[in-house]
């Protein structure tokens, strides 16, 4: 019996293999404990150690002086960053061989002064924070013109290349606009020339109108699990009306998505066992120059399965667990 | 100091993060331990459970029947398969969604009777009789119209995505040209209709002048560091004449891939303390259709360093180890 189904994203056009057949958690998942270290070494990211972090560039605190215990959130430089804020824009070639400075922005969101809280148990007014400190951040990059666009990321567990175990989230600002951004905005621009409307806005209707894979829809964020999800319980969220760019979300949007993300990520940490996974924001370049095509939207992939040779080879994941099937693991019952 | 620099991938235009200060073995990667089990379970692939991994598709045998003891390299079909012999070639919409069956065939290439020998230990014409049964499969699948092109990776070791210890192969047959081939051969077609040329016919002629990322040239195959290498000690083996499609490999050709692989498999191991690793064949669309823009190449992947956020959220590698260093470590003493 053919159990397995090749599907097409209708953003990016890559193919997935869906395997419709139940999955069996035991063969099917590879999980990994998700904690590094036990008990903790000294953390830099730990209240009280403010120094080994390094000086802060934002905060969250009530009142008090920087650089000393009494905040919630801290951003600093990374102090082994992906890219550097000093450097050149120019592009050396050698023949084919193109060069250039890693000329960037990478700061790390410290998402709570305790050691062992995964962002999922953070209370809601927390968690809104983290994402208020996300959007400072966004919108003072975008003041540098050397950068183009921004990606803010989280890895969750040893599975998901964390190499530390409190909880913090990753942005690096880049002078381009970086494959994965570009291929989207590329699709985006099709779909937009062919029919005048944003590719995002249009699979979010049809998640809806179809309700198999939608996981909550009662407020101005959406989450679903894609329909050529790569990886089991892969789920997004995104704004139900067009908004291109993260920075520019209100307050009580930021309220909306930090309940989301609260939620989907409380359902997956329990259907899971306590998965590794990655948690990426996609926002639109920060120029403006793909306002139209591009929707940002937030992407929660679990890390329960290997990439192996047929991602490298074929570019093509294979998915053990149907979305549907996943949606209808995290659906909201008040949906 | 700016110790990251952006390259531009040659072929595929792709953007990789590589940091030229000196690379940390215990820091920057995350080593796992290759096998799974200790000791082997009851294993289908083993000498003597012919049955358990299935009827024999082909195998190299100094006479006698088939499915019993006396092979040294066997391929049977994936009692779990990616893709299915049966289903049909329609693709099913509704709306922006495409279904279509996951129709395709998944061999498995056993490439040893034994159950602890990796690869890289066989002898050169063992493995030459891997590939011999690689390019005799290929040959063969060739021959069914609906299967337009055929992927071959092998996963070694837990990190790489390996299901059971004992050396194997994997085949799939496509219905469709994946995702990472149509890119390649899309980024060959604009080389060749702006210079007339094939763009991996012309990375190699580069390689070769620059010297920097060689590791061996002694023979019609070359072995190099990628420049634009996406992990640690990537390394890619190419005939240097050009060659899109590795069924059409002489008998003589393959043995200097044999050479090849085995040579630069070891020093791996070696150097990076037993790695996992991926190793992809990519070989051009079966119809011939990419003849002129395409040229065969494996790639060998090690896996110490995980796929994390930037990588979800940039389509974009970071890699702790220029290629260049990497090269040395590994080169042909004889070059």
């Amino acid at each position: 019996m053919v159990t397995t189904e090749i599907r097409r994203d209708p953003i990016t056009g890559r193919s997935v293999v869906i395997d419709r057949a139940p999955f069996k958690r035991k063969s099917d998942f590879d999980l990994e404990p998700p904690r590094l270290e036990d008990p903790p070494a000294a953390c830099p990211f730990c209240e009280g150690r403010e120094a080994d972090a390094g000086p802060e560039i934002l905060a969250w605190r009530e009142g008090g002086p920087a650089n000393v215990p009494g905040w919630s959130v801290r951003v600093v430089a990374n102090r082994n960053p992906i890219l550097h804020i000093e450097g050149g824009m120019e592009i050396r070639a050698e023949g084919l061989f193109e060069t250039r400075d890693g000329l960037g922005a990478n700061e790390v969101i410290i998402e709570t002064p305790l050691h062992d809280q995964p962002l999922h148990v953070l209370d809601a007014d927390h968690l809104w924070r983290v994402l208020w400190a996300w959007r400072t951040r966004l919108q003072d990059l975008k003041r540098d013109a050397r950068f183009v666009s921004v990606a803010i990321f989280k890895n969750h567990g040893r599975a998901a290349g964390a190499r530390l175990d409190h909880s913090h989230s990753q942005l690096v600002a880049f002078p381009i606009v970086p494959t994965a951004l570009a291929e989207k905005v590329g699709c985006g621009s099709s779909h937009y020339q062919k029919t005048g409307r944003c590719i995002f806005c249009d699979v979010a209707a049809a998640e809806v109108a179809d309700g198999r894979r939608l996981i909550s829809a009662q407020n101005s964020i959406l989450a679903f699990a894609p329909f050529a999800s790569r990886v089991p319980f892969e789920t997004w969220l995104m704004p139900r009306d067009h908004a291109p760019r993260f920075e520019d979300t209100a307050d009580s949007a930021l309220q909306a998505v930090a309940a989301a993300i609260r939620s989907v990520l409380s359902r997956i940490d329990w259907a899971l066992e306590r998965p590794a996974y990655n948690l990426v924001l996609h926002t639109g370049p920060l120029t403006g120059e793909a306002d139209k095509v591009f929707h940002w939207h937030l992407e929660i992939i679990p890390r329960v399965t290997r990439y192996g040779g047929l991602e490298w080879a074929g570019g093509m994941h294979r998915n053990p667990v149907a979305p549907e099937d996943a949606a209808a693991m995290l659906r909201d019952p008040a949906k």
